[in-house]
C-alpha cells in the first residue's frame, strides 16, 4: 500500500505561514517549457514577435560607424510594413545611413534622438526634412536617458558580430567584428525587446559574450551586418603636418606642465589626427619621464593600442573601436576592457569612468570668448556632428584641453560666440591654438602653471580677434527659422538650439 | 566690443519647442562634482552611508564559500551598531557562518533567505532559534525575486577579491581570488546600496573586471575577505570507491542510451564526488564517440577545467567557482565564461542556460515513489543544503538523472515520501542506483531507449522496497511542529515546509 504512487505528489500546505505570509502551492508541471531558441527567419517576423506599431522608438548602436548595414536593413523592413512616425533612436547616425531621408520624407520616421550625426542625413535635416527637431545628445546622456526612462525604446536593434540562438552576443567574433559593444549594452537593459541581428550564428554558446542572453528576446541571421571596412572611418592615425604636429606640441606642454603628468595619469583623445598627434607627444613625455599612465578611455584606436603595448599605459577601457586594431587587441588583451555608455560618461550613475579622466583632449569646430565649444554645427549652421561624449569628457576631466586651428575653409574657428553650444565653456580649461592659447579664467592656477612653464599664454580675446583677422570669410550670422535641433547636455537641459539652415549655406 | 565676454555666456532659448516639448536651459555650472572615490574607512562609515536601519534587508554572495569573512564581519558590524530586526538575504550560508546563530538569538536577525544552508546554522534554524521561517529559494528563484523587486534589498555586500576606489570589481585577481562574481552580479543591479568589500584595493581600474563601478555605492577595505582555502569546500574531485564507480558508469550509461551523447551536448554536474564520477565516465564516453560537447555549466570545477582542457567541451559557463583550479583557469581561459545567476537559472528571462542543458547529473538526500527529490532536509527533518541549482536545472534540462546509493547512516534514501520536497519529480527523469534505475513514468520513451540499451530499468516502488529491506534505520515520521522554512520553487510557489526537529534527531 505504501509503495503506491500517491494521487497528490505534493505535500499538503497551509494556505499562510506566519512570519511569511500568504502562499501558493507549486503544482506539478510538465517538464521544460522555457524556449530554446530565440531565432526567428526574418525582420518581418522579430516586427511581429515584437509588436512594434507606429510610433513606437527603435534603438540603433553605431560600433559598425560607417559600414553599418543595419539600420537601414531593418528601417527597410520596417518601411515596408508600412509603419508610421517612428522614432529613431540611434548612438550616432552616418553617412551611410542616408536611405534614412527617404524614410523621413515617406513618413515612416518622425523623430530622431542620438549623439551625433554625420553627413547626408545631418545636412537634409539641417535643411528641414524631419517635421520635428532632432534631439542631440551627449553619449552619456543618452544613457541616463535611457536609464531613467525618460527615453523609452520599444525595440533596441543589436548589430552582433557574432551570436547564437539564445541571444548571447559577441562583438569580437565573426567577420564583422567591431570590438566592444558599450552603447547597445545600455538600451538592452531597458527595452521593451531587444533583436539582435547577426551575420555569424554560432553554435551555443558564443565565445566571448558581451551582452548575455538574458537581454536579448530575439535573433535574426541575415548575409551581412555590415562592412567591416567601415569600422575605421575618419582619421585614426596622429596627424603629421606642421602646423598640427604644433599645436599637439604645445597641448602636450599644456598637460605636462598642469602637474597631471605623473604616475598613474589616465587620459583620453578622440580618434581625430590632431588628438592623436597631441597623444602621441604626451606618450614621448610620458616616456621621457619614465611615468606610467592608468587607462586610456573612450573610443580606441590602434594609436591607443600602440601606447598601452608599449608599456606608457596599463589598460583601455574601450566603449567603442574605432579601428580594426583596436578590435584586434579587445579579443586578444585582457588588459583592454570594454565599458557601457553609461559607466563611460553617465552622469547618472555617481561618478563614471569620464569623472577618473585626469586629461582629455578635444576637437572643436568652433570654441568662443567664453570657451563654449561647438562640435554640432559647421559655420552656416549645417549638423556635422554632435557631442558624443565631448561634453561628457570635458565636464569629467580635471583638464579638457581643445586643440583647434584659428581658421577653417577661410572661416574663423575662434569666434565671439558659437554658432551651436554644444560643450559649455566652463568645463573647458585650455584652448590650444597655432598662436598660443588660452586659459579659461576660472583656472587662474593652471594659467600660472603654464605661464611658470613658459607656455605662450594668450587672452582669448586676442587669438579670436587674430581668428578673424586671418579668416577670409565672414561667420554666418545664426538662422531665425524653425529649430530643426535641440541640443542637450548631459543631464538633459539644453544648451543649445539649431535652426533650419538657410538655402544658400 | 564684440570681442568682451558677454554677460551671459549661454544663448537664449525658448521655453517649448513644437515637436519638442517644455525645456530647461542648461545652467552654467562649475567644472566637476562628480565623485572621484568610494572609498570609506570602515563599515561604520558604511553602513551610516546607506542609511541602513532596523529591519532592512541585507545581502551576501558565496563565492568564497566556506572561506568567507564577510558576512561575519559585516553582521558584528551590524550588530555592534545595535541594528534589530535585520533580513539576512545569501545566496548560500555555510559552516564559517556559524557566528549568525548568536545574532539571531541577539535579535539582530530575525529572517534569513538563502539557496542553500548547510552546518550549524541550518541545524540551529531547525531546531527553531529563528522566530521567522528561513525562506529557502533556489538559485534561479532568488536571482527572480530579485530582478522582480520581490526581495528587495537595502544594502548588497560583495566580497570582491580585488576594487578599484570606484567600485570596479574583479574576481580573479588578488591573494583571495575566487573567480566568477555570478551570484551579487543579481543582486548589485537592483540593492538600494552596494557596498563592495576587498582586502585588495588596486589602483583605478582594476584589471578583469566582473562587476562595473557603476553596480557598486562604497567600497570597504579589510585586512582580509576571507580564506581562500575555504572555497574548495565539499568533494570536487570524482569519487573512486566501487560503489560510486558502479552508480556512476550506470548514470553514464542512461546519458549515452539517451540519444542525447551527440556533437555539441551541454552537461551539467554538481562538485560531488558522485556526480564527477559520472562526468567522468561520460568523458570517457565521449572520447570514445569523438564527441565534442559544447559547454558545461553550473558551478565549475577543477575537473571540468580538465574535461575542457581535453578538448571535451568547447567552453563553460560558469556561475561560481568551486575550487582553486577553476578560479585559475576563470582567470586564464577566454573560454572560461561567467554568467550571472540570473542568465545560469532565472525562470524570469525568457530562457536561462539550464534550459540548454541537455543533460544534468544531480545528487538526493532522498527520492520517492514519484521522483520528487529531498537536497533539503536529512533524515530526522534537519536542514542539510536547499535547492541551489537543483530544481532549476531539473526543471530546464531535457534529462535529469539523480545518482543515490539506496542507503545512507542507516536510512533508506528511496523512500514512499521524500521528508522534504525541493525538487518536484515531474522534473526528474531518471533515478540510478546501485541497484538499478528507474525512469520517470512521465517519460516511456526513454525507458524504452534504456531497456534496448540492455539497462536495468526497474519499478521505482521496487526499488524503494528493495531500499526499505537494506535500511537498518526506519525513515522518521514528518514533524507536526512550528514551520522554520518554507521552501521555494524557482517561481517562488511554495513546494514544502520544514517543521521544527524534535530534539531527539
Amino acid at each position: 500500500m505504501a509503495l503506491r504512487r500517491r494521487k497528490t505528489p505534493m505535500p499538503e500546505l497551509p494556505t499562510d505561514i506566519p512570519g511569511y505570509g500568504p502562499l501558493l502551492p507549486h503544482r506539478a508541471t510538465r517538464k521544460g517549457g522555457a524556449r530554446r531558441s530565440k531565432l526567428l527567419p526574418d525582420f518581418d517576423a522579430a516586427i511581429a514577435a515584437c509588436d512594434l506599431r507606429d510610433g513606437a522608438t527603435v534603438s540603433f548602436h553605431h560600433h559598425l560607424r560607417n559600414g553599418d548595414g543595419v539600420l537601414n536593413m531593418v528601417m527597410e523592413a520596417l518601411a515596408r510594413r508600412g509603419l508610421r512616425d517612428l522614432h529613431i533612436a540611434a548612438s550616432s547616425i552616418f553617412p551611410v545611413h542616408a536611405p534614412l531621408i527617404d524614410h523621413i520624407r515617406n513618413g515612416t520616421v518622425s523623430r530622431i534622438s542620438t549623439a551625433f550625426m554625420s553627413g547626408p542625413v545631418g545636412e537634409a535635416i539641417s535643411r528641414g526634412v524631419l517635421p520635428t527637431p532632432v534631439t542631440l545628445q551627449t553619449h552619456g546622456g543618452r544613457a541616463r536617458a535611457l536609464d531613467l526612462r525618460e527615453l523609452p525604446v520599444d525595440v533596441a536593434f543589436v548589430a552582433a558580430p557574432a551570436a547564437d540562438d539564445m541571444g548571447n552576443l559577441s562583438g569580437s567574433t565573426g567577420p564583422t567584428a567591431c570590438g566592444t559593444l558599450g552603447y547597445p549594452m545600455v538600451d538592452v537593459g531597458v527595452a521593451r525587446h531587444t533583436v539582435a541581428v547577426t551575420d555569424t550564428l554560432m553554435p551555443y554558446p558564443v565565445p566571448a559574450i558581451d551582452i548575455p542572453q538574458t537581454c536579448v528576446t530575439h535573433v535574426v541571421q541575415v548575409a551581412h551586418i555590415g562592412d567591416a571596412a567601415g569600422i575605421a572611418s575618419g582619421t585614426t592615425r596622429p596627424a603629421n603636418d606642421p602646423l598640427s604636429l604644433s599645436i599637439a606640441d604645445t597641448a602636450a606642454q599644456v598637460i605636462a606642465a598642469s602637474g597631471l603628468l605623473q604616475e598613474g595619469i589616465s587620459f583620453q583623445t578622440g580618434a581625430g589626427g590632431a588628438s592623436l598627434a597631441t597623444a602621441a607627444a604626451v606618450g614621448r613625455e610620458m616616456a621621457a619621464r619614465g611615468v606610467t599612465g592608468s587607462f586610456c578611455s573612450g573610443g580606441i584606436t590602434g594609436f591607443h593600442v600602440q601606447m598601452l603595448n608599449d608599456g606608457l599605459f596599463r589598460g583601455l577601457l574601450d566603449v567603442q573601436c574605432f579601428d580594426l586594431e583596436a578590435v584586434r587587441s579587445y579579443r586578444d588583451d585582457p588588459r583592454h576592457q570594454s565599458m557601457s555608455a553609461a559607466t563611460y560618461a553617465g552622469p547618472h550613475v555617481g561618478g563614471a569612468v569620464v569623472d577618473r579622466v585626469d586629461a582629455v583632449v578635444l576637437g572643436a569646430a568652433e570654441v568662443d570668448l567664453n570657451f563654449n565649444v561647438n562640435v554640432t554645427t559647421r559655420a552656416g549652421g549645417i549638423i556635422i556632428g554632435g557631442s558624443g561624449g565631448h561634453a561628457d569628457t570635458a565636464a569629467g576631466s580635471r583638464l579638457a584641453v581643445v586643440t583647434t586651428r584659428l581658421t577653417a575653409a577661410g572661416f574663423a574657428k575662434l569666434v565671439p560666440q558659437v554658432g551651436t553650444l554644444t560643450t559649455p565653456g566652463a568645463t573647458i580649461d585650455v584652448v590650444v591654438t597655432e598662436a598660443g592659447l588660452a586659459v579659461n579664467p576660472a583656472r587662474p592656477d593652471l594659467a600660472e602653471r603654464l605661464i611658470s612653464a613658459g607656455l605662450r599664454v594668450r587672452d582669448m580675446a586676442d587669438l579670436v580677434a587674430e581668428a578673424a583677422l586671418a579668416g577670409t570669410r565672414p561667420t554666418p550670422p545664426r538662422a531665425l527659422g524653425r529649430i530643426v535641433a535641440v541640443c542637450e547636455y548631459r543631464d538633459g537641459n539644453v544648451t543649445d538650439v539649431v535652426r533650419v539652415a538657410p538655402s544658400e549655406t
